[in-house]
């Protein structure tokens, strides 16, 4: 027996099938999205759609962007010597919220995991090869995540550049920066001793 | 300076002005519908436009409905003659899920608030007044909020509705089952110790 209409709890339904969103939560956006004017609700559903229509990865860096090449690979005041090597177009915001590289990226679109059956032809990695081997690049910063897979991925990606007159490095690990030392796990502390540096 | 496409970022934002949704979690969201195939993501974006368009209020009982009845009031197996006053919706949908409860429903769509100039005429009082007027009504629970505000609405109602040959009762206070008694609050205790039963 529903309590509701029947469209209003198709769209409770909706919301729920989101990733970490309960059914109370999933009630309160569908409250929130009848009680939005005409417009709004229009220009949200449009918003789900033209994101599925136009979004694609960039031809050069696989970052997502509406064209061929995306905002920052289109931007002639990059630094296109400078790669930043990331598995997942998040990383990308997350190091553009830093205002502090101004060099470009190249977006792997996984890790290599056994585990999950994604194997290096599973990731755009032969295409980060053939950038660097064009030349023009001096540094490849590896930045996947520092975990055991991120880790894995970022060795191998390395060992493929080794041939190449390209200087590989890696994103310092140490205690995060606001974070209570008292928190921090053994090996993040290890790290963080291992990489100290000079005041 | 955007790090994703024009659309990616236009969906990100409309999820983040959902109530309760941060930046990180509308990102998150918004990967997620990405990640949708064509159908479903058409489905979420219809669902939010059937919604707005088709829901309105039961001519009855002023729950949500698709239809002038909604499927309680349309339901023959209710029992009329007994009407449970709730000040939202949500409330409707709360109380259904006990499945115990086979009467009817009044939504106020509101509570008398002075603070937020919501008066008595702002809310579908007069429509329950005129429903009990009717006859065939043996008993109003009144089932607004147990807080300062819905306890006034309650009381105000309850007085309007005196001069009817009905019953009116309130919901039990108590301490909330699966509870621990120690977070339980001084007053709901003591309502509770009022409230007590014997085995």
């Amino acid at each position: 027996m529903r309590a509701f209409s029947a469209s209003l709890e198709r769209l409770i339904e909706q919301f729920q099938s989101l990733p970490g969103i309960g059914h109370k939560s999933a009630q309160r956006l569908a409250f929130h999205v009848l009680g939005l004017s005409e417009e709004r609700a229009r220009a949200f559903a449009d918003a789900i759609l033209d994101a599925k229509r136009s979004v694609c990865q960039c031809s050069i860096c696989y970052n997502l962007a509406d064209s061929m090449v995306c905002p920052i690979c289109d931007n002639p005041e990059r630094d296109t010597g400078m790669i930043c090597v990331v598995s997942d177009p998040r990383d990308v915001a997350a190091l553009e919220r830093t205002h502090e590289y101004h060099g470009v990226y190249h977006v792997l679109h996984g890790v290599i995991s056994p585990m999950n059956r994604i194997g290096p032809d599973d990731l755009r990695i032969k295409e980060l090869v053939a950038r660097v081997a064009k030349g023009g690049v001096r540094e490849v910063i590896m930045a996947t995540d520092p975990n055991t897979e991120g880790e894995a991925t970022a060795m191998y990606v390395s060992r493929l550049l080794r041939p190449f007159d390209v200087k590989i490095t890696r994103l310092a690990y140490g205690v995060p920066v606001g974070g209570h030392l008292e928190y921090a796990d053994e090996i993040t502390l290890l790290r963080a001793l291992d990489g100290r540096r000079e005041f």
